[in-house]
């Protein structure tokens, strides 16, 4: 029998059929198609200028910009879906609403070395990605025509990437998208009622509850969604309450990077290497919003950052594009079971590496 | 430079980047895979054994049921989403809203034919089909627990299907989709306003502006949505005002085949015979809501019912995902343009299968 479940932080229902994933082919239905490859990589070192030029990098001291040497490197995207020149320009078209595509797209190299997925990184590496993330976002909120910046990350032709070098994106957009408008407005309903955050509350629940915890490591608490869209789909949130990515702390990064790295391996090892996307759900911009009223007064208080992963392991059909309704046939509980239990410990992803150049 | 665009049936926002298209692998990112063939074929004749026993079948006199001699076949999905039993028993689950899987999940097999799409189909074939949609919406409908039927189709590997033998199937749903519950807000909003049908209202402007029309056949106007969230996206809908799906007259369903495999055959000729999916968003089970007040009394002027094709170019992303927000690398414009240059005169189709067999 399938269930259907609301998800709390965007009032969508899915529907949970394990019946499902009895079909042929099963739960597992994307073919990892390979990316094409672009020779040579724009992404690698001595390449920068294939490039627009760098908006931030970390290298060395003595490096010079847009040559070698950085260990991330963030530039403009070269097909940009929003670019910074103008205003808005908000104006009807017919009886349609529309603006001009003001914003941002940035991209972030990960690192230097072609081959290397997130989670080949070592830890210190890793914070420094995720300081980067957060360095882009306090830089871009001081643009007050951008109200939400998100950061993203497509691995693998599946999942959406044209290139193979390890990379995250951020687009910044000049209106909340409606994911996050959804979330913002069930998460000042719950203070508006409680006085509590609606995310401080569903944590506290799930680390009573425990049959959807992945793992606590850090400071961040990783589960499985109760009303996940995607089989194995995966958040990972501040077990404390923290309502700005802006304000992470350099100690916090390192817990974030042990906690993002045991995850991605996870995946990796226990489902199959799949392509997966993951997607920041940070704060939106203060500075553009009205100092008085609205969730300027409130945000501090109401909202919880988190992190989304969701591995590519079946496509999406006319079902869901119709409705706007998933089917889900892994129990997020039997997902996190399963996660749970795989090794990654040195000596595992060692053995994995191994078998996997074999 | 890009735009933005509102679409005014779920007031969403969507990013026209025509820049995007110039991406290594441009517009055009998923590999057709084929389906693994799945042998014997379960949808084929002679295999009837193979499926849950049939609920609708066409054929002619004096054949029997669950065997053989049909033109169109209905069945429950051997696994399904949704099942039938039982009450919804909505209850909490801790801090979650979950209710029990109650509905529906069928297949309609289109044709005994394996390897025909539906628009090798002939007109009064496909009609025929378009009448079992009608006819299965319409008795479900008797169902209050029911409140939503959505009929749709998957085509191809990357569009969701897992078998290659053309079928439909629909989901009965025992709340709106929020898809849905997003458009009636829409149509009964403006209705409320102006006392005028909102997709009327639109039509009027589209045929009158041309720019996104693809074509007119039959009563129904064919077009390139204002927001549409994919390359090529295509809405087929009523000229004239129609509320209900399930009264469309046998003339109609005439002319909304002739539309629909003008529409098909523009997509396979046109954009390299693509996977797709097509939805039908037809009106929300009125039996199921009080019969006064909400949308029992307004339903019948403000909505109007809608077809909506979408080819699957190009692979949704980590933005896509977070954000809710879709980024659109074909102008609506561009790809009506394009969609109304196909030649799809029988020589041409006949051309174009005869270079296929080839």
């Amino acid at each position: 029998m399938s269930e259907l479940r609301r998800d709390p932080l965007d009032q969508r229902w899915i529907i949970v059929a394990p019946e499902r994933a009895r079909r042929p082919r099963g739960a597992l239905g994307i073919a990892a198609a390979p990316i094409e490859p672009v020779d040579p990589c724009p992404f690698c070192p001595g390449h920068e200028s294939l490039t627009p030029p760098e908006i931030l990098a970390l290298r060395e001291a003595g490096g010079h910009s847009n040559g070698p040497g950085w260990r991330v490197r963030v530039f403009a995207n070269q097909f940009p879906a929003l670019t910074v020149e103008g205003a808005h320009d908000q104006h009807a078209e017919g009886p349609y609403d529309a603006m001009r595509g003001v914003g941002a797209h940035e991209v972030i190299v990960e690192t230097p070395v072609h081959d290397h997925d997130l989670s080949d990184l070592d830890g210190p590496a890793l914070r420094d990605v995720l300081l980067c993330y957060r360095d882009r976002l306090v830089d871009l909120y001081h643009d007050t025509r951008l109200k939400y910046v998100l950061l993203f990350r497509n691995r693998g032709a599946a999942a959406g990437a044209t290139l193979d070098h390890s990379h995250s994106q951020l687009i910044a957009t000049p209106v909340n998208p409606i994911r996050i408008s959804r979330k913002l407005e069930a998460f000042r309903e719950h203070f508006r009622r409680k006085e509590r955050c609606l995310f401080c509350d569903l944590l506290q629940h799930e680390r009573h509850d425990g049959s959807r915890i992945i793992r606590e490591e850090g400071g961040f608490v990783t589960f499985a969604p109760y009303a996940s869209r995607f089989p194995y789909e995966i958040m990972i949130a501040p077990k404390e309450h923290r309502w700005s990515y802006g304000e992470l702390s350099r100690h916090e990064a390192d817990g974030l990077a042990r906690a993002l790295k045991d995850a991605l391996l996870r995946i990796r090892l226990g489902l199959g290497d799949p392509p997966y996307n993951f997607v920041l759900h940070a704060e939106p911009n203060l500075h553009a919003v009205p100092r008085r009223g609205g969730f300027w007064d409130t945000l501090r208080h109401d909202f919880h950052w988190q992190l989304i992963l969701y591995p590519r392991l079946t496509p999406v059909a006319g079902f869901e594009w119709g409705s706007g309704f998933y089917i889900n046939a892994t129990p997020p509980e039997e997902a996190a079971r399963h996660l749970r239990g795989v090794d990654v410990s040195d000596e595992a992803v060692a053995a994995w590496r191994a078998a996997r150049k074999a």
